[in-house]
């Protein structure tokens, strides 16, 4: 009771299945929507790339190859924006990596993709949280040591209020989205401005990365670095899984979207990037990049600089949030396809499927702790999975175009999602997404190469790993399909025969109650006991005959103490000698008040069912005996029948839910 | 079946109920049988002694106080003696604490004699192993920092000892016994003589407690070092529980071992105590009483010394066997009583009391960690127990002979477990039981008040605690008593009426099996959907009628998605109309042929029947169906039915088991 109420408290009331939003949003405030996770990055790619340059030495030289860095991520942001624009177009129901793969390039590499996606999710959610606690504990260094805690009680926090079922009331989501755009273009444009009227001052006071041996800055060093930064590219893919969230024309409005959000983000991907150049910003544990860049323009005690903490940590909580609603509907679309377990598309009483949520927030608290709450410490293991998506999604496309060029204009084929049309231009588009590939598909091996030692085996290893298990998931319900089937199969309903069974440990008043539900069944019935102890047989035998004195009591020795064995020899010597016959097996079950007092009786019911179910044509029927309060006599001993003192009868009576009970000497 | 082969290996085949022994013990073997926890408890008495005298400095004045101690609890140790050989006279069958309280002061005393001795069980198995292995890390020194590791190890291995069953093979149990007892007297033997001859030199190289500041020497720190000594009794009373395994005349043979085992118990406590004094040893954290006087004694070398060692740690850790014997006998016991749960009176397939081996195990090993496997720190917890089971059992005694004093000869009481008879002389014997009581009983107020603070608050609490959940425990199987028993109530079995409701949902295999068992039983049915999603609602239908075509199918609206609530309200309406007749609800169970199988299938069936087993009158059919593995078809993809590529019938079948399905987007 206490915790249902409570359960109401942190979640909710139910929901109606009616009750799924279907509301569509104008292009600003799905930018808002979808942004979050790719705008978030700039929060931390840049000090990423900064992080792994600084192996070379904290010389301006050195971190300023950051500059070209950010300019060939943003070219590659380019070439990602214009193959996923025709995505887009091509999918106006949503063109996910997982459906685009499934759709054009079969089971494993959709499997791939799914597993690939997932990953990322979860640690799309680790990720954004140490980083939006980073820029917390910049401001605050007096919360530093608990940057964990932190961190997973955000997480926790998120659970909840996600299992409630988050309204995506577009409007309340913008704010953050638009504060921290607001934030960071004013902290740029003022730190420009700054910088070439040539009054911008370098960064002081930063406890920076201590480097004990400079490497040299050899081309791996530059290359791990630019996959460092190309985790900026990471949730750029959000918007083509939402499409039909958009208003009408949704593909075109979208596909604007989609450019807008390019837009913003390289602009503030080079912004941030210059000006940590223009203020010598230098790596820290300790402080961010964005931190030194605030206090540097606006001044240490400064609104503004607290304001801009506050947005980035904002934009980073709700690019965690994004994956909160990502990971459950991915997993739920997969669980369908019978690649996951079932569950996962289970809509809870709040209409979210909550195992999802569930998951996630297990798998991404682990993370954190692991990393002990550093994000540099985990971004080895990011944006492969989304790399490896882009480049499944992409060449996908390119199929799906090449497929496109063979049929006539205006000729349609079935698809599993979407069907397919001539495409006008096909050849072109094929080309963009073919070369879109096969960008993202070098720098994910670039990634998995540069970062290997450093923590990308992990995703290397996890995603085939994942893969084959969910593959094997779906084997399991292929054969449950193949067993169920009722395809060129006679149905055979033709009544069989009955061996009616009441399984009896002792004699009561359950027992009776057995007895009278088989009468009632008006079948043929035998009581079997099960004989471990030898005295208690007897009384068994006595107290049947006096008490129920009806019917054939059987006894099964069972020298050894065991409960199932002896009945499950009986049974099926029934069986051999009737094998088209049912065996059904009549057992009663005291039922309790609550999982304490349950606990108090030892559970024969469970040993027997377990047993029993793996014999074909044996049915259990369990009889339920409430067990009811004594309400008035409860308080008074007298009333009670007391074990010591009412003789024969009460003893056995308290034993009789217990199966064994054996002398205790 | 590795589990279960793994289980073999470990614990051994099963044994006939048959095979429990019974055999007799002669003086020698049973003191060997029932000494190890009373002798073993020198091992570290004078230890603990001296560990609290040092708080007030480490001279030989102080220090010496450790004599006088030693032979007040010497006394303490004859009059407890005195006294239980009556009982061993009264109770020939075992007259434990628990026993006498039971039958001679009721109820309520006897549970908490019962839970003082179960504590203290758990509290004998910690102590005992970490002072065994701090003997073993006197002589290994480079062991000290895994003692946690090798104590806890040790009580794994003894649980798997005890689980496979010990033999109560006298002979082998007396080996240890009579070897630590033949190194204690050499050592006490050879030290006393070189004492004598005045070349017993003093002790070096001891890396003795610090002491900051040393406290007065106040009459409290004398009797709380008294209080650490009395230790020493605990394990006198194991002989008074075990009197049946003496050859006959058992009472009296177990009473001759009894003052046996108490004046050798008596001159190990006294000779090590003095030999402690003469060579000037000092409590440590790193080497015990006993090494430093073997040590000194024999030198650092000898082969002599660390048989001692040997001896020592091997009685130690006979001395906690024997609570994995004791602590699952008397919690049988107690459950058979019915103040415990049931299944603690379950013999496993070795014989041994299961539960209560394992539960013995767990509680000991969080003391043993929580301890940092120090003795000191389990010290205060330890000994209340027993001096307050003595006290409740001597007091018991008292009562009972002056009980008997008013019969008159060979007159005869029933009793519970012994009958009551005049016994001759029983005012002398009262007094002699009654003086005992009081001794005991003012050395545990002693005991608690001198070590409340360092721990004995927590012994102080517990045991009042487990009391009131025994008794707890008993009212609650009195209440199943009272509602199971038949005494005075007509049997009623005549039939009844029967509904039947088939539940149904979807339209598979599994299915026409329902319906063909329900046919079998020649009861009207009825199938019941509950209706989550409208798609699926109409789909049902639609195959009900092409593939089953006969009875009526019922659909349950369900909104929020619940399965059970409305299931429910519909199986009430039929109850009000009809209170009398049972509602037999028969649903299906796919059975898969491993956990991780099962997994992946949301078991409605659980929830159902949780959910209806507290509804009167309505009992649950569970039909079970097997899902066979494809075996040749498994390795041929051909062969199995894809849910993509077989149309309308496979995706359905797949989720077959899945109660909830609800579209993923």
């Amino acid at each position: 009771m206490v915790g249902a109420n409570l359960r109401k408290l942190l979640i909710g009331k139910p929901l109606e299945t009616e009750a799924l939003p279907h509301q569509a949003v104008s292009k600003p405030v799905g930018l808002a929507l979808f942004a979050s996770d790719a705008l978030s990055s700039t929060a931390y790619a840049t000090e990423e790339i900064l992080i792994i340059l600084a192996l070379a030495g904290l010389g301006k030289s050195v971190l300023g190859i950051s500059i070209p860095i950010a300019i060939a991520t943003s070219i590659l942001l380019i070439i990602v924006t214009i193959s996923y624009r025709q995505t887009i177009y091509a999918y106006p129901n949503g063109g996910g990596a997982y459906i685009v793969a499934r759709d054009n390039l079969g089971e494993i590499p959709a499997q791939i993709a799914g597993s690939a996606l997932l990953t990322d999710y979860i640690l799309t959610v680790a990720v954004s949280i140490t980083a939006g606690v980073a820029q917390i504990t910049s401001g605050f260094p007096i919360l530093l040591p608990y940057r964990v805690y932190l961190a997973v009680g955000i997480i926790v926090l998120m659970t909840v209020v996600n299992l409630r079922g988050v309204k995506e009331s577009g409007r309340i989501f913008s704010v953050p989205t638009y504060f921290f755009l607001s934030m960071m273009f004013l902290t740029l444009g003022v730190g420009i401005f700054r910088a070439l009227s040539g009054n911008l001052p370098s960064v002081t006071e930063v406890d920076a990365l201590e480097v004990s041996v400079a490497q040299p800055l050899t081309l791996f060093l530059i290359l791990r670095a630019f996959s460092s930064g190309s985790t900026a590219l990471t949730g750029i893919e959000a918007i083509s899984n939402g499409i039909t969230a958009f208003k009408k024309p949704s593909s075109h409005n979208a596909a604007v979207t989609l450019v807008w959000l390019s837009s913003m983000l390289i602009l503030l991907f080079l912004g941030i990037t210059f000006l940590a150049n223009q203020i010598g910003a230098l790596p820290s544990e300790t402080e961010t990049i964005i931190s030194q860049i605030g206090r540097t323009v606006y001044g240490e005690n400064s609104i503004l600089y607290l304001l801009t903490l506050v947005g980035t940590s904002l934009i980073l909580l709700m690019a965690a949030n994004t994956s909160f609603a990502d990971f459950p509907r991915l997993a739920a679309l997969e669980a369908r396809d019978g690649f996951l377990p079932r569950q996962l598309t289970f809509r809870g009483s709040r209409l979210v499927f909550s195992w999802g949520i569930v998951v996630l927030a297990l798998f991404s608290s682990v993370l954190v702790i692991l990393a002990d709450a550093r994000t540099t410490r985990l971004i080895p293991l990011y944006a492969i999975g989304v790399f490896l998506s882009f480049t499944l999604s992409q060449s996908g496309m390119a199929i799906r175009f090449r497929k496109s060029g063979r049929l006539k204009p205006g000729e349609e084929q079935e698809g599993l999602e979407t069907s397919l049309r001539y495409e006008p231009g096909w050849r072109y588009k094929m080309i963009i997404s073919g070369f879109g590939a096969v960008c993202t598909g070098i720098v994910m091996i670039v990634f998995a190469v540069t970062k290997f030692t450093s923590g990308a085996w992990f995703t290397v290893l996890l995603i085939p790993s994942l893969s084959f298990l969910f593959l094997r998931v779906h084997r399991h319900y292929q054969t449950v399909a193949h067993n169920l089937s009722l395809a060129g199969v006679a149905v055979d309903v033709e009544p069989r025969g009955m061996h009616t069974i009441i399984l009896v440990d002792d004699v009561h008043a359950e027992t009776a109650r057995l007895v009278n539900f088989a009468k009632s069944l008006s079948h043929d019935w035998r009581a079997v006991h099960i004989g471990i102890h030898p005295d208690k047989i007897e009384t068994v035998r006595k107290k049947w005959q006096e008490r129920i004195g009806e019917g054939e009591l059987v006894v099964l020795d069972s020298p050894y103490r065991q409960l199932a064995e002896p009945l499950i020899d009986y049974i099926n010597t029934i069986r051999s000698r009737d094998p088209d016959s049912y065996v059904h097996v009549i057992m009663g079950h005291l039922v309790m008040n609550s999982f304490w007092e349950q606990a108090l009786h030892q559970n024969s019911a469970v040993i027997f069912n377990l047993a029993l179910s793996h014999l074909d044509n044996v049915v259990v029927t369990n009889v339920p005996y409430q067990i009811r309060h004594l309400e008035s006599e409860a308080h008074n001993d007298e009333a009670v029948p007391d074990s010591a003192s009412e003789g024969e009868d009460a003893p056995e009576a308290v034993s009789e839910d217990d199966a064994v009970i054996v002398d205790a000497d």
